[in-house]
This record gives C-alpha cells, structure tokens and sequence, in this order.
C-alpha cells in the first residue's frame, strides 16, 4: 500500500524546526499504531519534538490524533453530570482517594481512570489494590453502572482508549524524551477527552517531588492541557500546586490509604484536606453544582459513606485491616530547631526503594511499604525526635532508602512560614 | 549482568546538552553492538546529538568507539608507503577510477574500500561492476596482495571494519538522523582508521549536489575530519571542492567509467583532469613521495597500466565494450546564450531516476544508465542545441527524469566565469 507521507520528512521537518502540517501528524501517529513508523523512528521525532517544540495547533492535532488512534467513551446517558481529576503526579499524592468518594456524595458523578506508578510517583491503582479484596479492573458496562449506582468509580484505563498514546508512553520512557510539554499535555489529554468526561480539573505539581521543577514549565504545562480541553469542549481548569515537599504525612500504598480514610473520617493532615476541598470545590463548580459545601460532606460522613461503596463495588472490603510492612527504622532529628525544608524527591525515592513503587512495570509493590513523616516544613523538631519512620517488608531495603535521604531536611533556628499550597488557578 | 551505564541517562545528559563522559561514549556503543542499547534509543541519542552537537575530544572517543567495535587492518609489512582517498559524494564524481592506479603509478599503494550508492549520488563499486567480469569481493589477503602487486586495490570495505557504524549508519538513514556533522565524521573516519592508511586525503564537497550545501558546514566536517585523522596518527589533508554543478560531462555508472578511462589515456574534462591530479599530488605529499608528478603517469601511460592490472586482478576485462542504455532522448538548450548554471543536484536525481542509482540498498542499478552533458557553466551554447542526453534501459523513466531537470540550468546573455573547482584546503 503506497503511503500519504514519507517517515523521514516528517522527523526531518521537525528537526529543522519546521512545524507540521495536520495531514502530517495525523498520518503519523495513525502509522505509528499500523507499525508503519518504526519504534527508532518515532523515538527519533519524539526528541526533534523534545529539543524544537510544537505550537498550539499542533499539539491539538497530535492530541486529536492518539484520540482516533482508539475508542471514546460517552457519559451522556448518566443522570448527573461527571467530573474527573488529572494530577501530574507527586508524592504522598493520595487526594484521588478521598476526592472521588467526597464529589460524588455533592451529586456529582466521578469516573477516574488511573495509573499504575513508575519511578518515584506511587499509582493511584497500587494504593487501592492495598484494600483487601479490591480490583482495579472494570469493564466499561461495570463502570458506567457503578457510576451511576455509587456515583464514583476509580479503575484501570482500558486498553482500547487513545491506544497509540500508551505505546508511544512506553517509548518515550526508554528513549529519554519523557520530559517534552507538548508530549506530555497530548498524552494526558488525549486519555481524559477519550474517557469522555464533562470536565476536568487538572492539578499540575511543581517542585522537587513533581515532574516540573519549576513554576513557569509547570505553567506552560497547564495552559497547554487547558487549551486542549478547552478546544476538545471539555471545561478545563489547573491548578499549580506545591510540590517541594510531601502531600500529607505518608508515602507509601497502604499508608496513603489509611490517610485517605482519615480525611474521609473529619480527620487528616490540613494540607491533604485543604486540597482535597480546593479540588472538589473546582470540580463542582466546573459541572455546574452550586450549592452544596464539600466541607459539609466530609464532616457529616457522607462522603465515607460513598468511599465504603466505592470499595464495596469493586470486591474490597473497607473494614479490613490495611497491610503493614514487617519491618520499620526511625530516623531522627539531628537539632533543635525548625524544619525549614524536607524534600519531596528525596522521600519519593527513599518510598520507592523501600518497595512501594517500581522500577519496571513488571515489578510488584509492597502494600505495607513507605514514608511516614513526624514533622513536616515549618514544624519544631528537637534533637532526638522521629523525623521520619521507615517501612519495607525487606530490611536490606533501608540502607538504600536512608542513601536517597541523606541531606533531605535543614532544620533552622528561626520560625519558617511555608508557601501557599496553591500557587496559580488557570483556566480557559 | 549488570551494565555500566544507564541509557536513558545518556540520552537525557546529550538532550540537556552536557558533555558525554569517554567511558558513557565507549559503552554506549559498545552496548548498541551488543544490542543492549536498543535501536529506539540510539536514534533519540542520534537526534540528541544532531541537534545539540559534540565537541572535539566526545568525537574522538566516538570514533574510537566505532573503531574499537570492529577488526583493525594493518598495511605496515608492504614494502611501499600507503594513501587513501575519501569524497564525501557528488554528482559524476568518479575521481576515484582514475585516481588509484594514478597514485600507484607513482609509487605509493592505494587501498580503497568503497561503497555503493544510495540516492542520488553514485557509489564506486556500483561504476565498477559496469565493467564485465569485474568482482567488488576481495578477501583481506587478496587485497593485500593485490596491494603489493599492483599497487592499487578498489573493493568493497569487509563486513568487520567498524560494524557498529554500519548499523548506525543504516539507522542515522530512516530516522532522519543522517546530517549531523559529528556522526558523519566519525562514520567515515572510524573506518579509514581502523583500515589501517597511513595518509588521508579528504575530497568534502559543497553545493547542490553535495551532502554539505554550503562552505561553512563543508569546513566543520573537513577540520572535524581532519581532527580525528591527526589525533589517530593518520596524515590527514582535506580539500573543500565545488559541487553545485557535476563533476566532469557524465553521471551514470559506465558513462562515468568511460571517463575515467579517457582521463587515464590522457584526455577527458578538464575538471576531472584537475581534480584528479591535485588529489594526486596531495596523496603523494601526505605519503612523503616528491620527486615524481602525477601529470607525467597520466601522459606516458604508466597510470593506464596500472588500471588495467587494477581491473585484471579482480576478474575484469579492460578491453570489453562499456554496456550502454538502450534508449536515449536528447534536452536541448531554448535560447542562445551561456550557460550560468547546471545544477548538480538535478543532474543527479535525473540519473538515479534513469536507473543510474537505487532508492533502496537491495535495488539493482543500470550500468548503461545515465546523464551525459554537452555544455558545462561558462560555455557559449545555441538554441536547439543538445544540452543533455538522458541514457536508461526504461524509458517510460525519461518523464520523471526530466521532472528532475525542471529549471535546473540557466542560460545569460553575457559571459560567466565559474569559480574555483577547490575552495579551501584543511590540514592539521
């Protein structure tokens, strides 16, 4: 079969800073699915398009491309509107958990297709799979019924939606060409307009612990999936938040879960609360839900109540006990003072060495493994105290994790007031 | 077993434009022959590098890398000193035919591995093969002989030289990756070393129908090239020659044996005969032969014998009749004047399309095939008057050939003086 393009303008053309026509992006991811376009030479325009960029225009053709690449979803048949969440990953980010459950007790349905974590950044899906009994695969008719009977769902992406997306993520994990804004907006669009959902709210991390290191790529990452949700007619807002430090006081599966449980209780760090409700708050707003407070929701127990059918539904039990790593090492304070800084990397990473993440996407996880933090920015410590306590199943695990978080924290003589968690709004 | 090195984290540390370490250079490619970098990695660190460049000591250790993939040859036990010849390709350029025997006639061996051609311009061994009986296959012992016999030897380069250039090579080709002036560099110059010359002569064209379009890049890959010779100990000399319009009055395998063997009797285009004789007189330099000039070989016919023995040795017959195309259609000039301009590029693409070339390296090509021309830049030409003569086997070829030739010259009323045929002259 004679094809419309040939493979090596198209990377050459980018190379030389060209941008691409919408002919040229649409056959191109389509040949990428047809394995026409090899792996090495996609690899190949993934880092022209790395090093050289693309505009508006064509971002949203890549987009609308790995979203042909597959099947869309539509939840118009709901009785209520959707709403979904997008975070760009962080550590200790376990606001999925407790959001999900809390939107949909306001009246608002939640499908929240989710991930399995990679690197220092635990998966959402992992966290879960730490509640016994609980399965993170659905098929789209359970799905779209638990929606509309709970009101809230969090499963795995089936494998038929923007599926040149999920090769292309493959790729580009191996070949270094990860880090590319526009890549990086495409893929996690293209997924969430697929999906089909009404809106979106996207919490784009910035920090140490997140993707973007700083505030001004994380900017132009959010108005770059804004724009895309924008044009796709999905109302879309983003919000950069903080990620320097952890989210809350655990890293870690199981951990993260009982932390979900307790904000779901009335409970919980302030910060995990504080954007739990921020988010919530966006989401309801965005689907068109006025009057009803989320604060509400959580104090009087109905969002829990929406959490323990969530579980319920998909085969998890939500009395049973969590798991707990066999094994724990504390690390202390090394002064008197304040905690002036504790890095969310350093954390992430010392969380994944201990077994709650993986380095290939074959590895298990360990449920009970992670983080626990005692102090967080800001907070007296004293010379002595628990800082941090340490959990793995596999104690030859922790002269690793206590190497990533050497030179982690500073503790200072004077009071340190922490930055705002939420640092920029942007939206259409 | 566990690796050295990490290959993303090569590829991330060129895409954020840091200097490769030697040992990172010495293992990456050590691991792609092993098939432990896998091709989709190489062709993002390829993309990485065409992009964000080498500096002279990471070209080096890339070449030496190459070189240290493969076998090394070694002319040391000939009893005369030894100088190759490497063209970067052009239009019509067959400098090389009669160049070797040249150059043996005067006393110093020429071992020259080639290649066949691959677009529009064409390979040596591919001329060759128009001559019958004529075999491009010489074991390592028999060119060796042939060298010592003969003095001079044009065969194909042994599948053990430098192999993990030859995968990159054919990798740089589909994924865009090709123009990068450190891979070129060290592609060509990883197999002059590890062939074991003792001088170098490099021919870099600039212009149209050259790899390099203009002086400045042509001059970075001849000091690059000229760089990488002396750092190995190799001699090395390289002349920037003009190729905006073709080399001589053929393009085309026998057509351009035909030539060559008109310049070995002492005759043929002036270009070619000035071209060749320079390129002489450099070898003969660089090989500390002074005391005879290459002029001389050409006109008492010692450099036609030395052809013939050349061709006899590898089963040719010097004496057949050259194959000639079974059809030929004439372009003639529509105006009176001089011709200012004949675009090599054109010219070239013209003869690849008439069967001369191949568009991919299992096509067969030609031999009769071809572009002779009748008037060259600077020449008085009338209208009517053949301009060119378009040579294939097929001619339902001539439309798209002459597609190729679509504004490809210019005819002015006053008089032209082309420039010089060597621009520049690089040495260490």
């Amino acid at each position: 079969m004679s094809e419309a393009f040939d493979t090596v303008d198209i990377i050459r053309a980018k190379r030389d800073r060209q941008q691409l026509t919408s002919e040229q992006i649409g056959w191109v991811i389509d040949a990428y699915t047809r394995e026409v376009v090899a792996d090495e030479q996609m690899s190949a325009l993934a880092m022209a398009i790395l090093l050289n960029g693309m505009d508006r225009r064509e971002i949203a053709d890549w987009t609308a491309a790995m979203i042909a690449s597959g099947e869309r979803m539509d939840f118009g048949a709901l009785s209520r509107p959707t709403a979904d969440k997008h975070s760009t990953g962080g550590v200790g980010d376990k606001i999925t958990l407790p959001l999900a459950p809390l939107v949909a007790a306001c009246g608002v349905a939640v499908p929240q297709l989710s991930g399995r974590g990679l690197g220092h950044t635990g998966g959402t899906l992992d966290k879960l799979e730490a509640v016994r009994g609980w399965r993170a695969d659905l098929s789209n008719e359970a799905m779209m019924s638990q929606l509309e009977d709970v009101g809230a769902v969090i499963c795995a992406a089936g494998a038929g939606l923007a599926p040149a997306d999920k090769r292309l993520y493959a790729l580009r994990d191996v070949t270094g060409t990860v880090e590319a804004i526009p890549l990086i907006a495409s893929s996690i669009m293209s997924k969430k307009i697929a999906e089909g959902t009404g809106t979106l709210v996207l919490d784009v991390k910035v920090g140490s612990g997140a993707f973007m290191k700083d505030a001004a790529s994380a900017g132009e990452l959010a108005r770059t999936m804004v724009g895309l949700g924008t044009d796709a007619g999905v109302t879309t807002v983003a919000l950069l938040t903080e990620m320097g430090t952890p989210l809350g006081l655990t890293a870690g599966n199981a951990l993260e879960v009982r932390e979900s449980v307790e904000v779901l209780a009335g409970g919980g760090p302030s910060d995990v609360v504080e954007l739990t409700v921020t988010l919530a708050r966006e989401m309801l707003q965005a689907a068109g839900v006025t009057d009803t407070d989320p604060v509400d929701a959580l104090a009087d127990g109905r969002a829990m109540d929406v959490w323990r059918q969530m579980i319920s539904a998909q085969g998890g039990d939500p009395d049973a006990p969590l798991p707990v790593a066999r094994e724990t090492q504390v690390v202390t304070a090394e002064a008197d003072g304040v905690l002036s800084r504790l890095d969310a990397l350093a954390v992430g990473v010392a969380a994944w060495r201990l077994g709650a993440g993986r380095a290939r996407k074959e590895d298990p996880v360990q449920a009970g493994a992670g983080v626990e933090l005692h102090a967080k920015p800001g907070d007296q410590v004293r010379a002595g105290q628990p800082l941090l306590t340490l959990h793995t199943d596999t104690p030859e695990r922790f002269a690793r994790a206590t190497e990533a978080l050497d030179g982690a924290w500073d503790i200072a003589d004077s009071s340190v007031q922490p930055g705002p968690l939420v640092i920029d709004r942007v939206s259409a």
